[in-house]
């Protein structure tokens, strides 16, 4: 009782840097089933299937979906577009007219929520259909995930960031406040501890939107650090809130977007860092003092990517066909770590996964609230994949002194 | 008649992803010379001259050396502080009473400055010494050069980067505007064509500090890219001055800095991406508008790097070194270009680089002032090195509308 028809996939929300090789492991798996007559990529999300733009991946080459793999953001474009059940009718409408008996819908926990009110569509009217939700997301803010495709890529960058901002704090010494992505968890801003290779590396703070933000605890932290270090590297999550819960940045910013889903738009500005740059410049004696939002880089910098989250990228995309066309199942694919370092995956129910988000437990962020625990550096360190560089130091004896007598 | 004593090496101004690379090519060079007692690392530019912290660099492991050569910003650290006579006597006491015969500083134009100074007081008092400048600089803004060790790499960073926020405005449409450094010259800016490889993909627009921006003309030309392509991606310089010579950033920000040398600090605040922003989303009907200031990362981000940048700071280390052991000459070493591509090496004199900036040249702009010529793409293309990735796009056909009729 095989389910023949056509294959359509698309790719939702903000890009990663892997999120084509889910795309492309879409598209070859697919391709290999006889019942499977074509497989469609929906142009800019689920506003392609609506207007019925769709490119025919089956007549792409291996060899250019191959190249397309490796290029970061999203080959099939993106929306950011909220559908509500009238949007999903008409879409299971084209659906249905294109004779499309697959799904698949590359996204965050936002696609997710689509991809099951568009399942319900097919069951209330009685079509034969399958949809899988494969995640993505830079934030890792996906729940009963032990972490997501796009994550381990994104977390690279952050950490390279902070290995050459430290550096460079450490040639010409300052405060440097560097601010990363993360609306609501903090994994992303956690993995700039991966730049504490000596003992006085920073970023020797890390600000996280699950602790409360409090300016005087950052002023003083920022002060024991300088006191000890002559320097101070400190790495802000854009979504650091107050003890009210209000974030940080719609305190201090006077224009501020939310998307379609509600999302406050917190990537669009450099005011956070320069206003904690400002606070620090105002109330301590430190002349040098930089910030630097890392923005739009840290999720499709070309040339930066962990080669575990590509391919684990590529897994949950090949996964979520096998699933789909083998066992006749819907739902949501998830990674579970199995070992130091290996992985396998699971199909989640979609409703669980939806409209949730996964937060920085507490055993990764230490008791001041202000960097990670030994903890997260092992939960982190192999997402960020093989052939990171790391900073080396000159030790060489230093000569004693003939004019200053050793002063 | 062997000239027989120290070597001293220092290294000066912002931080590159390469400069230890000439560090490495001036201790291992100069550890091969018998007249060479000692070869010294001064801690913090010219301040650890004056302070006598030195690293004997003779007494650090070749295999170390490779370690830091690798590695990005200021190994020795860095210094701005801006030398006069009377702390320039004060340094060549003490290389003096350390027997120092030979010294070598990495630096920009100011720091050729410097090298000069010290030069001279050693002239008045009779004392056989060499100094020569090694150049670096992100800026590339050396006269008498072809380029500067440090370019190539933060060029590559920023092709990279206009790359990927290219993708990434493509995925999810609207108006990007990126923020490069360059106090004076475009030429870093001016890389970010590099990311121009569809004919559609951006950098749609690049504004220069050698031209003056008029806020009128980039309103109009945005709107123009907009209307064409539906989205705009823009780079822009740190340094994009008003017809009166007036920068932009001092124009809107409220809280500029300047330097030991009077240079005007840009690269602290992300106002000026911000207010370039605000500016386009209050005149024209575009929502989705973004700006990223690329702050510190172009020129410290571990793991990217251009191996042509690398082997050519390597050299003008090691050709220092011989140009004043072999040939008892001071001065500054300049890169000439020989070939496509290929270069060879030269000793200008001191004089001639200090104080003097070099610009982008008429035949690198287009004549709208909005974007670079084919001329520089030419130019700048070798300078970022072997094993540059760059994006492929789906080109599969689309298939026809079966419910709107290909309306």
């Amino acid at each position: 009782m095989e389910l023949k028809g056509k294959v359509v996939v698309a790719q939702g929300g903000g890009p990663t840097a892997v999120i084509n090789q889910s795309l492309v492991g879409v598209a070859l798996e697919a391709r290999k089933f006889l019942q499977v007559s074509r497989v469609y990529g929906a142009v800019h999300g689920l506003t392609g299937i609506l207007e019925e733009d769709f490119y025919d991946l089956t007549q792409e080459t291996k060899h250019n979906l191959e190249q397309v793999a490796k290029t970061p953001s999203s080959a099939l474009l993106s929306t950011r577009y909220k559908p509500d059940e009238k949007y999903c009718r008409e879409i299971f409408k084209v659906l249905k007219a294109h004779d499309a008996r697959y799904f698949f819908y590359i996204g965050g926990n936002d696609s997710s929520a689509a991809v099951s009110i568009i399942n319900n569509e097919a069951k209330k009217s009685d079509y034969e259909f399958r949809a899988i939700h494969i995640p993505k997301t830079i934030d890792n803010d996906l729940v009963l995930n032990d972490h997501t495709p796009g994550y381990g890529s994104a977390a690279r960058f952050v950490a390279q960031a902070f290995m050459g901002a430290n550096l460079d704090n450490r040639a010409l010494p300052g405060v440097y406040i560097g601010v990363v992505m993360g609306r609501h968890a903090g994994f992303l801003v956690g993995a700039s501890a991966i730049a504490q290779k000596y003992p006085d590396d920073g970023p020797h703070l890390i600000y996280f939107p699950e602790k409360p933000f409090n300016r005087k605890k950052f002023l003083k932290e920022v002060k024991q650090v300088y006191d000890k270090y002559g320097r101070c590297v400190v790495a802000v999550s854009e979504g650091i809130q107050d003890d009210k819960g209000v974030p940080i940045a719609t305190k201090l910013c006077k224009c501020i977007e939310k998307d379609a889903y509600g999302n406050v738009q917190l990537s669009s500005s450099g005011s956070l860092g320069d206003v904690l740059a400002s606070y620090v410049r105002e109330n301590l004696p430190i002349k040098r003092v930089r910030s630097d939002t890392f923005g739009y880089l840290q999720r499709s910098f070309l040339g930066c990517v962990s080669d575990i989250d590509q391919y684990e990228a590529r897994e949950v995309g090949e996964k979520a066909v096998q699933y789909a066309i083998w066992h006749n199942r819907d739902g949501s694919i998830a990674i579970e770590r199995t070992g130091f370092y290996s992985v396998d995956y699971k199909l989640v129910n979609l409703e669980d996964i939806g409209g949730k988000t996964r937060l920085m437990p507490d055993e990764f962020i230490n008791s001041e609230a202000n960097n990670v625990t030994d903890a997260f550096k092992f939960y982190v360190r192999p997402l960020l994949g093989s052939g990171l560089h790391t900073p080396h130091r000159i030790r060489a004896p230093k000569p004693g002194k003939l004019l200053r007598n050793g002063s």
